[in-house]
């Protein structure tokens, strides 16, 4: 059994078929209930763990229907639909009686294929080169990472004089653990909302609904290691409530790992 | 009842509770089987036409588990979760015992918030200033829709020679329609495959999951009505037999009605 706070955070009890047993970390803990993101690695280690499973991860959303209350919770995972090479997944999350959070997740058979890559990770200092940020984070999950801000860091000053919504960062595990699908799931959602960079105001939010694409294999999973990943955010939109959120993981050596969206719920 | 091919294509019948009865419509026939943006808008015409729905659409997530066959389906959709402001959805598609498709929404009630749009629409040429493709579509669905190519239209030479994934297109229903959220569904898959531009070279794709996030309100819907959305769409990367895309549209006013983005199977 690993003794990394993230395994331990993801761990799931099966409870036999496509039941699971789970229980929030304090370690992952946000401001109110546990980090999106663990939560989102919670319901994909669902499907990870599930005998039935077929290939690995291509696309994940998960919806967050509620907040999930500190303490135990229950993961449904259903494999909807096995085809030859590819497989579709319905996940739940349920905590007193209730939905709390759902996924939909879909694997497939690894297969070597024609490639390209088109978007080019930017041209950034390396992660030695960036300071580890003065601050460390108000919430105990932050200081499971090692961030370090190359563009679009949380404002030092909340003046309402924003003007961009983008973030540039280093991100890797605090205490190294070898990238996997679940690390770059919980990654994905790594970044602090966009609303409060583009406006420079604090104003409540919550990502409603992630979805992450994954374009890593076992070999660039394996070549990635515990290494940095390079990740860049931004929205495009702010309306009615909800903005978006585009995103890009590469690892140092320039492979886009991951591809991610979410809309993210704010106030006023 | 309307009679504009859209609203016939995604009709349903409810069959009490959470049940609903539909059929595909040759006026969308795609390839094989139904075109998968009205597989989507259909989907989601199950959560609007649902007596108990909340708001409107903000998100919506469908994953193609397997091609729909011609002929009668039925759509199961459950609202798992319904907060005060916001609701969410897991929607099924049932076709001769199995599931085909699955989606999930998140619906919210509108509000006025504080707003700003930061990715403006592309300076390109009126709709009427660029001319129709010379060759209409291949297939059935292409012909219910007026496009206009900017950019990026299909290959002529299937040559290996591309370059680019990106499109730029001004699209809108051939036989007018005001516009609404089942019609942004069907035209956020209104985009061949990338594949197909990115190497001019045309092999079996199959989108796999599509999300779409909704941006416009009620009043941004009705300002817009018949008119033309500008749509732009590109790839980040090709890699392991799937690849994504990233897709915004525009009205010509130039508000940011949707972003969309999808990960597509291709082979070899």
């Amino acid at each position: 059994m690993s003794t990394h706070p993230f395994d331990h955070a993801i761990a799931l009890q099966p409870l036999g078929g496509d039941r699971f047993a789970g229980a929030t970390s304090p370690a992952y803990a946000n401001m109110v209930g546990p980090f999106g993101g663990v939560s989102a690695a919670t319901l994909l280690n669902a499907v990870m763990q599930h005998p039935q499973r077929l290939g690995d991860p291509v696309a994940l959303t998960v919806n967050f229907a509620a907040a999930v209350a500190d303490g135990a919770f229950e993961v449904l995972a259903r494999p909807v639909r096995t085809n030859r090479s590819t497989q579709h997944w319905v996940v739940e999350l349920h905590q007193g009686g209730e939905v709390s959070s759902t996924a939909t997740v879909v694997t497939a058979v690894e297969r070597e294929t024609w490639a390209v890559q088109d978007h080019a990770m930017p041209d950034v200092p390396a992660p030695e080169a960036v300071p580890s940020p003065a601050r460390r984070g108000m919430v105990e999950w932050v200081r499971r990472y090692d961030m370090r801000f190359i563009e679009g860091e949380l404002p030092t000053e909340w003046d309402g004089s924003g003007s961009s919504s983008r973030t540039q960062v280093w991100i890797r595990d605090a205490q190294p653990r070898a990238l996997d699908a679940c690390s770059i799931a919980s990654m994905a959602d790594g970044f602090f909302p966009r609303v409060w960079l583009r406006r420079a105001t604090m104003v409540p939010v919550g990502t409603v609904s992630m979805t992450v694409y994954f374009h890593a294999g076992a070999a660039e999973m394996a070549s990635t290691g515990t290494g940095w990943l390079l990740g860049q955010a931004q929205a495009q939109v702010f309306r009615h409530g909800f903005a978006d959120q585009q995103a890009q993981l590469w690892n140092e050596a320039g492979q886009l790992l991951a591809t991610t969206h979410q809309i993210v719920y704010y106030k006023s």
